[in-house]
């Protein structure tokens, strides 16, 4: 998406440890209409798809959710972290890892809300090691639900989360693939 | 909002401790349409003010925000919890409450996305005692930005946040206000 492309260009910053800062509209600031419009991209490239649901993670993909989820008027559900002992046996848990907090945790979401059946689309903001997407996977595989395709705002296209989640078959689509970046600039792939 | 009280009286559920659950379409699952209807209310009540920027509090308050934020053509921040360690020079900080992890935490926004002068609507999904609306005065005052008004989408008005927050003056605007509620049924004011 070129407009995606050129706001990270513009408005980016490359940090060490291949962080790519983009809290002037993606994840602290949020430019609304911005994220609509790349809602409005995700539909555009499922819209032949039965979708019968969105998922997404606490907190990074809740307005793209949102989003996504009014342009297929269908519901959504984002997983959340688990509090210690907060565990009922209405949830299904995997596991993932936060780069905020430096520590793996425990991913749930209920049981009320993803169904045997139902078609599920993934999104995130970003997708780097994909390890959030597959603890999205795992839980819709416990379900019974089918992942009918994974979406990210940005793809780090230099970790392998993408190139993997592909050979395994998962249809996935990114915004813009950042393929090397660096303190003098980034390339797209 | 009367769709928003049936929706209440049909699928929350009264938890022990004062807690109304609504996590069918509020807070977990998500009905991403209904989200923008009540988002448009609050459009409806505030689009004679002038609105420079809608923040709210991650992650409860991101759904409202994103779909206040469009309706207004605005962007929006929404405020991060704090790791330690992890709070620079460029942020301001106050201090609020989480029920879920049963512990105060310190409550975050970047200076570069709120700004002096600027008119700021709050939104966040409840509004009980207060406490995270307070958090998010104190950052606008912090800010020099002025507080243009207060919303929520279902008010404890058994407990004393809204009422006080009037009393000092805040414009508040909740889409529900429950008055009392037990096992045996939900009184609306």
């Amino acid at each position: 998406m070129k407009e995606l492309e050129e706001r990270i260009r513009k408005e980016g910053r490359v940090l060490p440890g291949s962080i790519l800062k983009v809290d002037s509209f993606l994840n602290h600031q949020i430019d609304a209409l911005f994220m609509d419009r790349m809602a409005a991209e995700i539909h555009e490239a499922f819209k032949e798809e039965r979708i019968d649901r969105i998922m997404t993670v606490e907190a990074s993909g809740i307005a793209l959710a949102q989003c996504t989820a009014m342009h297929f008027r269908v519901p959504y559900v984002f997983t959340k972290k688990a509090v210690s002992g907060n565990i009922g046996s209405d949830v299904y848990v995997s596991h993932a890892y936060s780069y905020t907090y430096g520590r793996d945790y425990e991913m749930v979401v209920s049981k009320k809300y993803v169904h045997a059946g139902e078609r599920v689309l993934l999104v995130d903001d970003f997708l780097a090691d994909g390890r959030a997407m597959r603890a999205m996977i795992d839980l819709c595989e416990q379900a019974g639900a089918e992942v009918a395709g994974i979406c990210a705002c940005i793809e780090k296209g230099f970790q392998d989360g993408g190139r993997k989640l592909r050979e395994d078959g998962y249809r996935v689509y990114s915004l813009a693939i950042v393929q090397e970046m660096s303190e003098e600039g980034i390339r797209f792939a």
